[in-house]
């Protein structure tokens, strides 16, 4: 019924339970899954860090980019100890919601599933993460929040 | 990985998309599927409608209740047509987002599917309908939002 996964992967709690379910879902429908990690780029980092200024914006874009890239190896590394035979990994940069989406759209994927919040959340509170409530409005393919 | 699937449905037809993945996955995980219809009583209804004022609100109730089992009704015969063994339907009066999460909780509940949007909706605008989004930010289970 499912046979390309999305899961986006922030490396948060919230987010490694939602990759056990991905794991689950793709051994019982024989899914594959892709790993997305979105990074914000400099432009978007500096806006809430407004008193710093760096001399060379590039160098924290491939730090991001590298850190990004580690937590989708680890990821992956969790799908295939839980057995899923086809796994792809992806990093990109800019807004988490919108790049998630259009990744769906693009790569005909037909389920997403992610964690009800990411490492942007704050407290317990009743309120959806902002990036999985986004995912879930603008998602043309079904939405699994874990 | 399910053992008990709960879908809030609404006779919309976001929610028959939702119902036939509740089938579809009810089968692949050989889980029970417990179909819920919310009406809202008469007091909440009221005060969304100003200009009336009726002298039994009790046979308002009676109707939608009776309504609300008819759309049930309804459902349950999708499920049992598309193969679905384990099947039951209930109607609660209330607020709806309240009274699905708290049968989940009641109910030993696994995971919830609802359609993105229900005959509350308007429109085809980037939010996600209002039930669905409480739904999904008050769950203590996994939301699948179709």
């Amino acid at each position: 019924m499912f046979t390309h996964i999305l899961a986006p992967y922030d490396g948060s709690k919230n987010a490694d339970r939602a990759l056990e379910k991905a794991a689950q879902l793709a051994k019982l429908t024989d899914a594959s899954i892709s790993l997305l990690t979105v990074f914000r780029h400099h432009s978007m980092l500096e806006a809430s860090l407004s008193m710093v200024r760096v001399n060379d914006p590039g160098r924290i874009d491939d730090a991001m980019r590298e850190h990004a890239s580690g937590i989708v190896a680890h990821g992956k590394q969790l799908l295939i100890d839980a057995g899923v035979a086809n796994v792809r990994g992806f990093v990109r940069s800019g807004r988490p919601a919108r790049e998630i989406n259009q990744f769906a759209i693009k790569h005909g994927v037909d389920l997403i599933i992610l964690g009800s919040r990411g490492l942007g959340a704050s407290g317990d509170g009743y309120l959806l993460g902002s990036v999985s409530h986004k995912v879930t409005g603008l998602s043309k393919c079904p939405v699994l929040v874990v």
